[in-house]
């Protein structure tokens, strides 16, 4: 049975790969996190893309049956190029998260945050256009975000002056905003944060669980999806810089310490 | 005449080209910022030494006389191995930071604040114990000022909570602390925020003007200098990632916007 691969900038596809253990426990999981050139949010589409490719290649080596892009600013941008040169079934982030914000918006007003290249892509409209053409999109890049979750000040008075001003920009432009797209994985952990200065009337949509729930029904389609979750795990993670660090990060994502990340350096290794 | 070589992993030394302009007006520069794998201040030792050696290649084929890491990151970690392995002169900003500190300071205890890449390398340590072992160092990461900087929140209430967050656990540690070294070639735009909270009574060293010092003095005494500044300026500015982005952004930097940057991918471009 072959695995499902996983890849992110960093640690925050992690949010994803724990879902996948949550809700297809019969599934291996090879990960990779390309942390020697993290973040892609602050990078450009012709260099995202260019990584993006790089990590399939490695992925594919490692004889994988389906690939989830755990990265909003990977999805936004490298999505086509990669479904247009590799046969392998692909899944971004972007269109569960839109198709789950489409199924809870009333007003038709959805807000999306997320990263400088997510934001500036226009995946996330283009995406809900083709969906629901009637709802309108308002989004707001929020750069500093990614940085305060990885130095882990999730609740500090600097993380909740930051998120403040980056929503109050959001909401100023439009009143009637009822759904919120958290359009990067790191921004789950900053959730208590948005939540308490936007109030409970607005929705927030981590498209995590909806990621994976299509994962699923496309293995279970082809006939390829492992329900047998007695088979011995043997999850493989994989990061382009220092593993002791990844590892170490990765319990604020997954509550554990992983056993063993292994470096590699180029998709040829 | 022959150029001379600068590198930083992003746009933040660009503050040591303004006064290599400023100090050495007949020399030619080539800039090259290593923007696809930005920041370095966050990633292993390993991984810094790596993209360092790269960047020395690519200057090296531009047929420069000496180079300057304009990067506290790379000056800590990879400086050792580029003097190893090349003949080219290189000068990082840490020692000349060092010197600066080391003469200023009365109290003899001198505070350092940079990447975590910097502060866990104690290149600042080890170089001050080389020049005065009778100093004592207090030193702080500071992983949130460069994406501040780079968003250009330079004056806002967060860049001051932040600020003050840090800066409050480097005091904290020592009361007698009189001098501060500014580790990383973004800070001296946090300069005026770094100093409204400590107040006058601490010396903020900013190693830019000690590096062009030490850079004058070697290609004086090697009798390499161009010391004519009327000869046409034929600067040239080379990125591993977007160049528009560059050129925008170095406004903040140099006070004027770059004619044309140009994009290199690899190292053997």
């Amino acid at each position: 049975m072959k695995p499902i691969g996983v890849f992110d900038s960093g640690i925050g596809g992690l949010t994803v790969v724990k879902e996948l253990m949550r809700q297809l426990p019969g599934e291996d999981i090879v990960y990779l996190g390309d942390t020697a050139h993290l973040p892609y949010g602050t990078k450009s589409a012709a260099t995202i893309v260019r990584f993006s490719l790089d990590n399939i290649l490695f992925l594919l080596k490692q004889n994988v049956k389906l690939i989830v892009i755990a990265c909003n600013s990977a999805s936004s941008l490298a999505l086509d190029a990669i479904r247009q040169h590799f046969r392998i079934p692909v899944i971004g982030v972007i269109e569960p998260g839109v198709r789950q914000a489409a199924k809870l918006t009333r007003t038709k007003y959805v807000g999306v945050i997320g990263t400088r290249a997510t934001i500036k892509s226009k995946a996330y409209e283009n995406q809900i256009k083709r969906i629901d053409p009637a709802i309108k999109v308002i989004s707001q890049a929020c750069p500093l975000f990614v940085p305060l979750v990885e130095e882990g000040w999730l609740n500090q008075s600097a993380t909740n002056t930051i998120a403040k001003r980056y929503l109050d920009l959001l909401s100023k432009r439009n009143k009637r905003m009822d759904t919120l797209i958290l359009g990067c994985t790191h921004y789950p952990l900053l959730k208590s944060t948005i939540r308490r200065i936007l109030g409970n009337g607005i929705k927030l949509v981590d498209s995590t669980q909806q990621v994976v729930k299509e994962v699923s029904q496309i293995l279970q389609k082809e006939g390829r999806a492992n329900n047998n979750p007695q088979v011995s795990r043997r999850h493989k993670f994989y990061v382009t810089d220092d593993p002791d660090e990844f590892a170490y990060q990765a319990v604020r994502f997954l509550g554990y310490r992983l056993p063993k990340v292994k470096r590699i350096i180029n998709v040829s290794d």
